[in-house]
């Protein structure tokens, strides 16, 4: 039944799922919508849906961030984005979004990720957030953490993110001090997520650090080229059902500890996000979705952070197309469009009561179909 | 040989497969093409070809129930579509059969459906119908049954159709009164059919309810965006020899009660449906193969009922194309087209010839071969 | 290893692989060019290539025929096809050579195969065959062999083909006399080509009518709609490879008695070619590639014998493309274009040449890699 | 779990993987870049790279050969290609740049390639490459290799590479006197790089006979096409690892003599690159991307030796497009493109890094993922 492959001799492979490989088996029972809650809360703070910004500066401004958060969701705002590069970032957001999808898109993405991040400007858009009444969580990169970290937490947030596109538990290096993430988070006294992983072994380090939320996948979609660029790409139904089971181990090795995991890859509708919700994610992390709301800070536009690596970039540049709605359109409808990318949160609910489930808790045990076929 | 893949460590998926995926294997007879049959019968009901229309507004009027029953098929109504809605529904279906394939006609069907259903029509309609002196049937959802079911039973019908596009047997509900199919259908004196519906379980709970026949699928065709909203997607030859498995154990259970499946999904040709017979179905349901008739209530149109649904719509609005041809010919020929379109029970009863089996019933054992490849 | 798999209870299917599917894997000889043959011999009939005109009249006439006798391979003309039916059939071919692809070439198809087969235009063409003084073959369907083969064997010929799409060794009919095809081939003193099949049973049954040779296939190719006309389709290699297993089983029961393969279904380059003959093929039938030699018939259109059906039409018009090359450069080169067109059996020899083989017997032994991937 | 199936009875067929089936595992450690390694040794020559030029005239000048050496690679002259046929290529090299991709190029092809090669030329292209200082290696076929190696030798290589489509340790031929590459090899004292071949047993021969290195693949990419003319493809990471075990089994029975394995084919991006290594293979070899650079002989076309086949071509011509970069940017970046054709070995090195490897040999254990799914 364990699905592992002879590539040749002595050189084995599991095979892995997409999210588009599987689909959803209702139950022989279907339940109301009404009876059926979406709420997620990580450590002390509650949320309407299970949904985290990917911090992009194609996805958050501080002003976008709470907006998430008053419509039930969690923003984060990257601090080695351009709010925290540049004390007026709108300009070259307008000029990213009048790009194009080619070669000099990138080359420009390089040049204004060049300015270096300021710590004043940090703590000018940590207050910004704070000033919205919402949760508070921002994202920084392991490398910056050290230096970092400081000025974060003196700013006053609620959360923090510590995301790369692969983040392990072990950082080796023979030619400076590294981020130990096990003894950064037992001095902190907030929620850490940090992530992203993409299996078993990686995320089980990843929950021995005592992060409360690991994230896995890499926000691969179809913008991502990470794959072509590293050899490296994650099939998020096996990557999220791996950690899952990683979460059961680590809930038995400490007794009780339950680390949530926020799926980060692939989701671009309700019925992606009910996928991974299916295959045991506790929340999404949407990016591209939300860079199409209407008050998005580029327009429409959109990118990863790798997208900007000086010398290896590792995403393309999706051009600004018209946005889908307003957010609260986005993630509750109502939807005037068949494709799945209005009422995002919608959509899962509706998902949950055709299948017979009555929270995300017991949504995660609905049962798959896999699909042989092409997409 | 059960097909069980683990997805991740304690997470299973059957592996599903579509009706594109199998092709059916000749026996080592062949048949003459006159004594070959393609009747079908259901409870007191006799028809010259297993042809149910899928209810869409896009597929039946009062007219073309009629003209279907008059070839040999069952017509079927849906009492909660434009022709009970509107005392006059001509001019929205020509409006609708103008309009393109895009989210203007979407939110012009949200629209058009708002309009409330008028009992009154329900009774006119039927009416209309009965004059024509073919079986009567018509469809109402579970949501609208315990509602609408007074009227429907009074106006005098034939067969009711209880059809959602996901239909459980025990629907629950802590909010308002659920209907209760096995007690609701134990009260009446006439057979039902009720579904859709994807799997074993379902599929059998559904025939526990004293059902005549369940429908198989959720009529998953190119226009159905079930798999992208909500995440579901039926592999319609699993889900038809899953049914009938189902169809075996009650037959067994019941000492001998037999419950006709009726397959809705993903058929389109003359073979597909020779596929969903030989996979175990009794009897098809087609939507756009009717719609393509010349005289098709939208001139070709073609939308599911999902596809107008007011906060998340489940299926794209086809837009006219010009007509296939008439409606006995779209069924008997003779076809003038090599692609499967025309002559879909002719080519039905040649495959069965080809093959070698004389009735459906016989055809249903035919082999299959599955096909790794794309399409 | 048996690669049967569960589409649901009870209901099973093998899978089946087609020629694209696999490739051939060299062994660790390689042998000089000079030193490889690919001759074929069928009953007293010696061919420099085993290459069999697959009978339509876009691939043979009389002379076409003959020319591909003096060039090593078996021509076929189609008794039942325009030569049969028309004095002088030039003007009509030449119009349809003009027709482009679409419902209107089906049409025409259908009222030019309208006209009556006229016995002695069969003996007029066989006559100009015999002139020719190469093999002569032609082909008849099982429905029309009891009425024509009389004619058919005064005129004189070599070799008979019977073949229609499917044929069984069993035909059952309650209304008219059939074919038994055991009696028929008995009682001739020439060998028989019979076919075409799909399966080991189907195959092995026709060996025991006494052919010399059963085609494979029902020389399926991208203008054949038999799969969504009838739900049946052919995977090669598959059908190939369980034919070959009825044919070692049939050379055990009858003590010696060897009836060759011939393939007749996706080949369309030289790579097909020596795929076919890897999974076992003694011969190939060629259709389209024969089409397009510059002499062809009908000047590069290409249509099946089912194209033309009068109610069911099962294969697409193949409007007319300019010519590959004479038939001597198709079928020995030099080829100027690498896709594999040109120089089918050039290329077959230096594929047996660089996989280690010296003739077609050997060559079947070939091993084979599988291909999970896309095309 | 090895993945042998069955195509018919008695005909079975091992399932091969494509390097874009395989994606890397990282492991649970992560490694800074600095201390990560791409160096390559064969024999006595060092490299800071593992790249080898794929020996086409597209790729190779005498001067592009010396540029890749000092950029770390080993570059490889074909000397039966145009450098070696004429004296002056230039003028045909410019003329072949200006063509576009179909059948009058390939006629082209021929034509120039029809030209004798001339030893003379041989001694000054070699002389040449030495005048450069870096290590010498030109590529010979095995039917040229008894005629020219006295010419090349005298003329003073480092390195000699045998190389043909597909080359067995066994060339059987009753006709003309056979290159017995055993006994050849035994004969020199320089390292020699023989290929290329598919699968174990065909490599472990090719070890046997003492080559420094052996080729695996045949430079299969998007223009070969010996799968269409020959039915030969070869999916690589399978050749690769089976290669892997040929050597670990050449290594145990000569108790210590390692074989370098050069991946021929698939190989166009940084991805690619990391995934051949993680299948076991020790360096690659490079066509297309190296004609791509801004001072490739053919300003930006492309095509493979066979491509010129005089009477059974077996590659398509690749019109010139732009050039990527120059030469050492293609290969240490920065890259500003996310396609992943830039900056190729700081892409396999950064690879590297996030999977938590040091140096290649160490990366040839890295965990494998099969993706099921379509391209």
């Amino acid at each position: 039944m364990r699905d592992v492959v002879e590539i040749g001799p002595g050189k084995l492979a599991r095979r892995g799922y997409h999210l588009r490989d599987v689909a959803l088996v209702p139950s022989r029972r279907t339940r109301e919508m009404s009876d059926v809650s979406t709420a997620w809360q990580l450590d002390a703070y509650q949320f309407a849906i299970p949904c985290v910004a990917h911090p992009s500066d194609a996805t958050m401004s501080p002003a976008s961030a709470v907006r998430l958060g008053g419509l039930g969701g969690l923003g984060v705002l990257n601090v080695e984005g351009l709010w925290c590069r540049y004390a007026e970032p709108e300009p070259i957001l307008d000029e990213l979004a009048a790009l194009g999808e080619d070669t000099p898109a990138t080359r420009r993405l390089q040049e204004v990720y060049a300015e270096p991040i300021k710590p004043e400007l940090i703590v000018e858009r940590v207050q910004q957030m704070r000033d919205g009444n919402e949760t508070v969580a921002v994202r920084v990169s392991p490398q910056h953490t050290l230096a970092l970290a400081p000025v974060i937490l003196d700013a006053g947030i609620d959360i923090l993110v510590i995301q790369g596109t692969l983040v392990s538990a072990e950082h080796v290096s023979t030619v400076e001090e590294s981020l130990n993430l096990k003894e950064f988070i037992a001095d902190l006294d907030l929620p850490v997520i940090v992530g992203g992983c993409t299996n078993y072994q990686t995320a089980l380090h990843l929950m021995r650090t005592g992060a409360a939320g690991v994230i896995i996948g890499i926000g691969g979609d179809e913008w991502s080229t990470t794959d072509t660029v590293l050899g490296i790409r994650v099939p998020m139904a096996t990557a999220i059902a791996d950690a899952a089971e990683a979460r059961r181990a680590y809930l038995d090795e400490t007794g009780g500890r339950y680390v949530h995991l926020i799926a980060d890859g692939d989701l671009r509708t309700s019925g992606d996000i009910a996928k991974a919700m299916g295959c045991g994610a506790d929340a999404v992390m949407l990016g591209e979705p939300l860079s199409r709301c209407e008050d998005a800070p580029a327009n429409g536009a959109w990118w990863h952070s790798s997208a900007s690596h000086p010398v290896l970039p590792r995403g393309a540049f999706g051009a600004a197309e018209a946005p889908l709605a307003a957010m609260d359109t986005v993630l509750y409808g109502p939807s005037t469009d068949p494709d799945g990318c209005l009422n995002l949160f919608g959509g899962l609910r509706r998902s949950m009561a055709k299948c017979g489930y009555r929270d995300l808790k017991e949504f995660q045990r609905v049962g798959l179909v896999l699909d042989p076929g092409c997409h």
